[in-house]
């Protein structure tokens, strides 16, 4: 594996996982959303993310809703699955585990709590020891808002190294960065996007799709947005593109998970309550974020969403 | 419980967590470090706090170090556990589980993983759900460094109206915020610097004690500084506390757990390896450690520490 | 004016300020590179910008810096000049006096000096009065990595609304934001791109142009990744913009303005000696952005700049 | 000079420039402040410092107000002006006028425009030029809050060598930093604390004294916490202090220089408007700061102030 990349281009929704009303994942509600989501040209999906709540469930948890999603998928649908963790040992063990369930990639977050001791020696060493006893390809995750911690070029281009990591996904916005990974190391590293607010100009820098919140509640126009560019229509790329940013932030870092439950659920998706300590949105922020979504037209003023 | 509170002043290490050649935990080195730790005026011990490497641990680990610290600990020496998760429902089944083992405190670090959305009021609702379920007292840990969270003081006097939280942890170095909070609350609510490098100044701002990671391996300096500073003799206090300040930064924010093991060693106590991502010292580490450690009067020039 | 908007799309470069031996500006040194760069299809200019050491030069030596560059600049050539003070109403002084020796347009920096208190309210009302006063348009300058100041996209979005403010030059590297910005104002409120690290990107998000210290040293680069953009040809433009991001970097985030200057030198270009504190780079660094400049082909193999 | 240092221990209020309704500076206003501070065992007093707005002002100003400072003043009070600018020849010029002014020391703040650029060496270059080139003692002025940059203290142990640096006023809050600087150099090199929040801690790891906000509106308080200090009272000391944070919070981090001329009006000293891009305080804001000068015990329950 490694030299033969599996298809890890084009779009991901990250997937929330839904919980049922006593706060237990409800994995018929995850059946009933990838149900609807498979009738889009999605490339695959991310499993146990930073939107899959991954942070708050536990091992056992965790394996049951890849083996759902695996069991919900067609073969050619990509599965990425999230196992990062504190501990080198631990993150191994996931990522043992889910590849034995199924899972295609391992995304894989820097380990963070000793932000202080995480040199680029100590994160590498991590990374490449990871790689290493992974049976499945890793794609480096890079989500500072949440770890406090920003992989750096130089360390990303010395990870690509090695034949078991493969990709990168980006959450940091930073786009002069992915240009500069993409200068030196061309196609054959895949960069993804890791936010809806920033597709466009990441593929203009040389990613090849992206992991977005956003392709949960919006996957025709995500998907839209990269069909364009790559055909040159950048006026009516960047038309759809900033229509999307006020909703993708809505449902990234202003309100985060509870918004996009919150907006799976306006648009007949299945979200269910977030677990503390997230905290579910308020009636007001509803509402603003029902406005948003019919602004951008993702919703319609009937709230009936527009992609069925 | 949390009325009348339990001995919650004076001088506790935050223990390292021994591991063997083989990477397990080793609780014989355990035991022989608490026999010397035992020879000291100290409050009690924290287990697995970030010295503890307690982000690298799985739950059965964490229960035999607490199973194995409380058999090795006199009653009146107060036991202090750490149980932040980044869960809420994980957090309240760890507190719980540590009580029954003998915990005395749980020490509560804030959820951090999504922090974008952990407002005032969603970290207030998380800490007063684990203390509405916690059998024992709990203490807040503000832990910048390592969380990302920097707890507020409007937010640490609202949480301080709990019975059931009777004080703070604080190793953000900010302490005029402690000075607030104290001339807020008084005595009754426990104030504890969160490390050596402002003891003194912490006392003077209404802290009755430390969790110290110097106190692991300069547990009778620590004690002193406290004693001259009650005494009013500022002058020594001054002296010894300033002359503390290099080494404990040396095992804390510049090389952390990996140092404080490492200086473990030098004095004789069981440090063992760190748990992967943390690496190891380098030799030329070591000897500036060393160097320090000589220069502080913690270990003398033939390298027997001072204590024995 | 402002109303009928002048020349503000396109390349822009923000010149240095040649100083002679003795550390005085040199005027003949200026006319010989404008003579240069007026080879190029560039829109203007902009004076007394942050590559123009505009922080360290005194009120009489900034305006004769712009009567040189009037002089030296056809009338058809956009003259931004950079006015933004700490104080409100020394910032209007220095408009004004600009705008009377031929500035097109007034480029401003938030003050940034009380941080604490530059609310949004209080920058509005900074920006406001500075615009109610200066018979130039005025361009918002946001400069976070110097001011510590990020001007939100939705005090940008207000103050487009002010019928004298035309446009916005961001150096933040957040392309999201200029999307979102260009979202809600369309062409009429004019982005530029703050560097030429993110050029294309920018232009997908809706930029028109930039200001770049890298079009100083490649115009003609610069001036051809906005033309592949626009003509749809996003493949070229992008081998061509991440090629420049490695020596853009150099010239601004990694060695600054000194090494912005060292590289004009190698072109063939008037740079001269910074003005301290800032520092002349060493000789490894420069013989690290000599390397820099030819593996991005912006300088030959024999030291002659490839634009001649 | 340099090796007998002047007095430079104890209490310093740095004084708030007032303006009249037109916004021009108010030398009577100044006279009238001096002649009720000067009731006060206060050491000496700052001019020019980030409390007097100096950022706001331009030269010939600041001299005049330097001017009527040091005419206003007995011989015995020391008088410290800041002459900080960004540039290092700007710095050495206002330096200079204001020895002759009659300044006892200067206080000077890092160069912060070209923040990428200010390594150690750079700003050690800069303090050693402008400290070469003063006929008077430079106090180093760190104040991240408003500059962005935290001078380290590897960087003023190095300084402090020069024989004309001799001291420190620190508004960082980093009690630990002072410790290990007072470790490292003792009571020769002059540490003042930067604000009122921490003067105890600050003292208690070395401090001589205090440059303080507070002082201009609590004179009294400040020199008391000091004398408590000193003669052991730690008791005492610490119940004053954790009285003033709330104050010095409102009229620094807070609010800023617009709430200490606000409180200073509330005292029946002479504050005046603030200039541009400062805003003066709210009504809403003016209520509660009321309210905590009378918690605080600074001004009585009928608006006169507790010291007349």
């Amino acid at each position: 594996m490694g030299t033969e990349v599996p298809r890890l281009e084009g779009i991901f929704p990250p997937i929330p996982t839904p919980f049922d009303a006593g706060g237990e994942i409800d994995l018929k509600a995850l059946a009933e959303n990838l149900d609807w989501w498979n009738r889009f040209d999605l490339t695959g999906f991310v499993v146990l993310g930073s939107n899959g709540e991954a942070a708050l469930l536990d091992e056992t948890e965790k394996l049951r809703l890849v083996d759902s999603a695996r069991a919900a998928l067609s073969e050619d649908r990509s599965l990425i699955v999230g196992t990062g963790l504190p501990s080198t040992r631990a993150t191994i063990v996931l990522t043992r585990a889910v590849a034995d369930a199924g899972a295609d990639f391992a995304l894989v977050l820097p380990p963070s709590y000793y932000k202080g001791q995480m040199t680029d020696g100590a994160l590498g060493r991590h990374f490449r020891t990871v790689a290493d006893a992974s049976p499945i390809p890793v794609i480096l995750y890079n989500m500072p808002a949440c770890t406090g911690i920003d992989l750096g070029a130089e360390l990303i281009v010395s990870l690509a190294g090695h034949e078991n990591i493969v990709g990168l996904k980006d959450s940091s916005g930073n786009v002069a960065k992915l240009g500069r990974i993409h200068a030196e190391l061309g196609e054959r590293f895949r960069i993804l996007a890791g936010s809806g607010s920033f597709l466009l100009p990441a593929l203009a820098m040389g990613a090849v799709g992206g992991v977005l919140a956003l392709a949960n509640i919006a996957p025709r126009q995500c998907i839209e947005i990269r069909r364009l560019s790559k055909g040159g229509d950048i006026d009516a790329a960047r038309e759809l593109q900033v229509r999307m940013i006020s909703p993708n932030t809505a449902v990234t870092r202003r309100w985060g998970v509870p918004a996009l439950k919150a907006a799976m659920e306006m648009l007949g998706l299945r979200g269910g309550p977030v677990r503390p300590p997230l905290r579910p949105l308020g009636g007001e922020q509803r509402d603003e974020l029902r406005a948003i979504l019919i602004e951008a037209r993702i919703l319609d003023r009937n709230e009936k969403e527009m992609n069925r």
